[in-house]
C-alpha cells in the first residue's frame, strides 16, 4: 500500500457541553496542525499517489472554511462537541468528496482510503480513517 | 476507525544480555518518549474517543512506576531484556488494565485498540500495538 | 553561558483589532506551544541553572492562569492585541517575577536571563527575551 | 503487532515528466529524511524486533546507494518518475532482500512486514509497506 | 528583543567545487527548510513584531525565486559553492531588502536583525544572522 | 554571523546528589539528543563554516566516549553531578579541544564560538556556549 501526507493547519475557538471536559468547557481556542493521508494499492501513470499541488491545495481550501472562527457559531456545528476526533472526520470527508468529484484530479479516483490526523499540542493529537 | 494520542516519557537505566546488543550489554540508560494510541470505530456520547485528561492522568501514572528506576533491580524484569519493543508492549498492556478497569472513564470501555509508540532517540523507535 | 529550557502549551481564544490581522481580526483560538528558557553564566552548587521541577512546575502555574479562557474577556487584557509576541512577554515577565520572589528557588537567584518561545503553528513561532 | 523503526537519509536531484508536477518537471532536489519500520508479530529469542545495529547499517547502505545522485542519470531509473512515494518502495524492496538474505541477521527471517516513509520537507511525506 | 519567525522550503539540485565536500561533488540536491526570523526591541503600534502574513508571503517569493531550479546553471551563483550557510545569508539578505523598500509594511522598519535557518536533514542545519 | 550544526546522540545511566533532584537520586538513565553549532562571522575559502563530514565525525567520537556508560562508574566524573547543562559544556569544550587541535580541519580554526544543546526529552533541554 502507497500513501502520501500533506500538512496545514487551522486556528479556531470553540467550547465542550459535557463534564468530562473540564476547564475545556469554557470558551477557549486551538491551533490544530493537519495531515492529511490518500493511500491507494497501486501507483498511477506518473508513478504517483495523488497530485501533490492539488491534494495541498483542496485540504488549504478545506482548512480555510474552518479556520479563524468560532466554531460555536458555525450553524453545521450547532450542539456539537467539535472535539479534534471529530474534526478529523470533517476534515477527512471533506477530502473524501473532493477526490470523488474529482477535484483531486482524474487520477485520484483510484484512491481507497483518507486518514487525518489533527495534533492539538505536543502531547496529543487524534486521528479519523476511512476507506473510499 | 478513530484514535486519540497522549505522550509522556520515562527516563531509566538498564544493560542488556545477548551479544547482538554490542555495546548496549553495559549498564546505560534512555529517556523513551511514550506515545499511547487509544482506538474505536466510533464516537462516545460526549464526541469523543477517551476522556483525554483520564488518559493522560494514567498513562504519567504507568510512566511514573517505571521511570527513575534501574531495571535491571526491578523484580519484574528479572532476567529480561527490556528492549525498546518490550517495554512499550509492558505500557500498552497496562493501559488495557486500566481501560478494563474502568479507569479512562465509563466510556472508555469502547475502545477496541490500543498502540504504544517509544522513541528512544530522534533516529530510532519501537510499537505495539494490541485489540481491547 | 549556560541554560536550560522547558516546555508546555496553553489553548485560548482572542480576536486582534487592525487591518494588518485580515481574518484573525474574528474571534478565533490557538495552540501555544511554551518553550521557557532560564539562563546564567555559571552553574549553582548542585550543577544545574535552575531547578528544573520548580521550573516547570511554575511555568505550568503561568500556563494555567492564562489557558482555557477566551483572552478578549480578561480585564487585564482589556484593549491589548494578544499577539504571540506580546504573550511571550507576558510569560517570560511572569517568570521572572517567579525567579526574583524565590518561587524558583534559591539558586534561581543567579538567573540572569529569560527567554520565552510561543510556537503558534508548525509554520510560525514568536520570541522574547530579557534580562533578570 | 511488534515493531521497530530507523531514520536515515539522500540528498539527491532528479526531475520529473508530466504536466502535473508542474515546476518540478525541471531538475531539482530533494533530502529524504527515510524511516524505515520492520515489523513481526512476537520478539525474537533476544525479546527484539530485529538487530536495530545491523537494521541501521543496511539501511545507511541502501542510502549511500541512493545519495548524492543525479537520479536522471541513473540507468536503474531511466524513463522512471522517481516520485517520493516510487522511492519509498524501492527503499523498502531493498531492505525486504536484506532481510531475505539473511544480511538483518538470522532472527530477522521472523519480520513479516517492512514500510518506509520518506519525508520530503515539513509538509510532506509518502509512505509505502509491503509484507515479507 | 521580541522575534517572529516564519517557515517555508525550497527544493533544489546543486552540486560543490573543492575535496573537502567528498561525495557532495557530484550532482545532487536538497530540500532546506527556511526559518526566517525577524527582530527589533519593541513592538509596533499592533503589538506585533511584523505583519506575519506579508513576512509569510516574501519569504515565499524569495523561495520561489530559488526553488525547482539547479543552482549550477542559475547565472547569480556561477562558480559559487551554494553551501547551507551560504543560502541562508542569501535569503536573508533579501529579505532585509524586502523590509528595507517597504514590502514587509511600514512597520517593518523598525526590525533591527534577521537570522535564517536552513535545515538540509534532520541532522543538520546552517544559520546567518545580520543587522538590518 | 555564520553557524553550522550538526546532532547526534548519547544513552547513558547516572544518578544525582542533592535533594533538589527528588527520584532523580536513584540510578535512572536518559537519552540526550546533541546539537552542536559553530559559529564564525565570515565563511572560509570553500564558503562553509566548517567541514561537515569532520564536524559529525568529530562529534560521534566524543559522543561514542561517553555513551553506552553509567556515568557514575567514569573516573572524570567523580563525585560530580553529570546534569544536562553540565554534560553539554563536557562535550563544548571537547568540540573546543578539537578545533584548536585541527581535527576539525585546518578551515575550522577560524571559527570563533560552539553552543551545544542536549535534548532529555520532548519537554526539557540545556545548552552550553562559549568563545574559541
Amino acid at each position: 500500500m502507497f500513501s502520501v501526507t500533506v500538512r496545514d493547519h487551522i486556528m479556531i475557538a470553540h467550547s465542550f457541553s459535557g463534564e468530562v471536559f473540564g476547564p475545556a468547557q469554557k470558551l477557549h481556542g486551538a491551533t490544530f496542525v493537519v495531515d492529511a493521508t490518500f493511500k491507494r494499492p497501486e501507483l498511477d501513470a506518473d508513478n504517483i499517489v495523488v497530485d501533490i499541488g492539488r491534494a495541498s491545495e483542496q485540504l488549504h481550501t478545506i482548512c480555510g472554511s474552518l479556520s479563524f472562527r468560532n466554531l460555536d457559531d458555525e450553524g453545521e456545528f450547532a450542539g456539537v462537541n467539535t472535539s479534534t476526533e471529530f474534526l478529523a472526520k470533517v476534515i477527512a470527508d471533506r477530502l473524501a468528496g473532493k477526490a470523488e468529484s474529482g477535484d483531486l484530479g482524474v487520477g485520484a479516483r483510484g484512491l481507497t482510503g483518507i486518514a487525518v490526523t489533527l495534533h492539538e499540542s505536543h502531547i496529543a493529537w487524534a486521528s479519523y480513517e476511512r476507506h473510499l
